[in-house]
């Protein structure tokens, strides 16, 4: 296998972030030197997934740390720094999860010496980039148990390294039971608006040597017709407290197709995407974003003149339609509400 | 209103074809002056829509008739020409049904004078063309009535005046309530892989001034969900004797979703796409087209090198998920199967 797939990088004093807009056919890196840097690869989605976004942003508070010691009161601008960088984007939890954990876990006194918060912050990012690893690693071995000799499994956007710190969510359970020798293959949907199905799995699935097809968003439920699916694995961008969880749009009608079919259905998340102060999915605000990435691609227009779109980036699956969530600590079934 | 939409133009001489390839921003026609260039036109996608196939292989089957008189045996050459235009797509049986009945009806005997049967083809073309626009126009008539002040109609593909020789059949039914007054609007899948919702459906709608928002096809099951869809119509390619149908790829699914949300679920189609050799949707051919369609996007590639796809350019929803099928005869409800 060619060198592993990176969606981050940090050098030491600044954060390397992969431009997964510009993937497959471009690889080049965006160095963010400041939070704000980081700031805007998450919110124009150069670095995505739930995961990745709370590396990226622990790492923005590393920054942010090192930017407050020029700063009258470095303080407030770390804490100013923290909520620029949650407002980010809205849906995945992980987000404010990793900011608010390097408030309260990484420098719990922000009125220390300003060199010292920055050296707990750069030291605390680290270590939950660690922990990404370390929890996807897990997750995936859990996950991996789902998959026997034959299966064809169906997954919906991009849950692999490029979309956590390492290793991936539901990519990762797919690509470790391939890993083991079990003998299975892959439909991937391309995942529009932002087709990270067709741009970012399909490079992991041909990185890791899983035979797979690709189909149109629109294919799914006409495969499922005809026998080609037997499992679908998803992941997640924020899990309430009863199992409802957002993720990325298209991934409710998965859910309900697998249903009409008879086919199981898992979401594949961290604990950390968990957000237990949210009794139902009602209360997960989804992000919608500008019309223009349903009505152009790759800047060229397609949709006709005078045309105006609805773009919301993800959608919520109800945990009626959910056979079980793997997480870093085991695989959860109904009912859902147990978590430990 | 500005200029009508047309697919089709016959000269007298020859067929211009507009290029739905190019629109909705070139704007150009092909000009076809033999049955070949009728038959590559129907194959490229440049005519598409079960319909306008129809009037324009029977128009190619006039091409073709004008040519043999220049042939050694001119009944053989059309019956050559009549075999290569049905094997230009397999799935709508308008096709076929359209040049079977240009040898039944149009010119039953060919072995009669070239040029008399060249005058009586040309005329029959004329007069297919003119049934579809009187058929199409009664089934929006009868369709209309299914909508009301308030819907939100949910639509895929391309279904109007630039899918049939003119008026359409899903979008005819949306038309005419929405000139009649009725108070309603659109909700338009893009239609991945060719983009016909995008490219020619929004073009129709803002043609007819009707409101609408586009979505990707993973939207549609969301959109259900939140209350957004009160009505779904789409068109068909072929309705085999018990109601089942063949249309684009993505009505299968859309249909489910449809049903898990308790939403009303119409086709539309003139009766000659009805297919009543087949007792069910099992026996009809689907057309599975080149993987490049979903593997570039807008005619770039998209997904990653090494991906392969799987593209089935129809799909077939079973009757039991159909609440009704809007024709030219009026509007047949469940138990399909008495079409009179």
């Amino acid at each position: 296998m060619s060198e592993e797939l990176r969606s981050l990088l940090w050098t030491g004093s600044s954060l390397r972030v992969l431009d997964q807009v510009r993937l497959p056919f471009e690889w080049a890196w965006i160095e963010c030197t400041s939070y704000r840097d980081v700031h805007d690869t998450i919110k124009n989605m150069n670095v995505r997934g739930a995961p990745a976004i709370g590396v990226a942003a622990a790492y923005g508070m590393a920054l942010a740390a090192r930017e407050a010691m020029n700063q009258p009161d470095p303080a407030q601008f770390v804490r100013d720094a923290a909520e620029f960088l949650k407002s980010a984007r809205p849906t995945a939890v992980n987000l404010t999860w990793a900011v608010n954990r390097c408030l309260t876990e990484g420098a719990p006194d922000l009125g220390r010496d300003a060199e010292a918060v920055a050296a707990e912050l750069t030291e605390f990012a680290g270590t939950m980039a660690h922990d990404d690893e370390e929890r996807n690693l897990a997750l995936s071995a859990f996950g991996a148990d789902l998959f026997e000799d034959g299966d064809t499994v169906m997954t919906i956007c991009n849950t692999g390294a490029l979309a956590t710190y390492r290793y991936g969510t539901a990519f990762g359970c797919i690509n470790a039971a391939f890993q083991r020798g079990t003998h299975i293959s892959v439909i991937a949907l391309e995942t529009r608006p932002y087709l990270q199905g067709a741009r970012l799995t399909a490079l992991e699935l041909v990185h890791a040597g899983i035979p797979f097809r690709l189909v149109t968003d629109g294919m799914a439920g006409f495969a499922m017709a005809n026998g080609m699916v037997s499992k679908v694995i998803v992941g997640a961008d924020r899990i309430a407290a009863n199992g409802d969880f957002a993720n990325k749009i298209g991934t409710y009608q998965l859910a309900v197709l697998a249903r009409y079919h008879g086919i199981p259905f898992y979401t594949a998340a961290p604990m950390s995407s968990f957000d237990f102060r949210l009794s139902s999915g009602a209360q997960i605000p989804v992000e919608e974003r500008d019309e223009n990435e349903v009505l152009c691609f790759a800047g060229q227009r397609v949709a006709a003149e005078g045309a105006h779109a609805w773009n919301p980036s993800f959608d919520v699956t109800p945990n009626e339609l959910l056979t079980g969530i793997v997480t870093d600590r085991g695989i959860f079934r109904h009912p859902f509400g147990k978590w430990e």
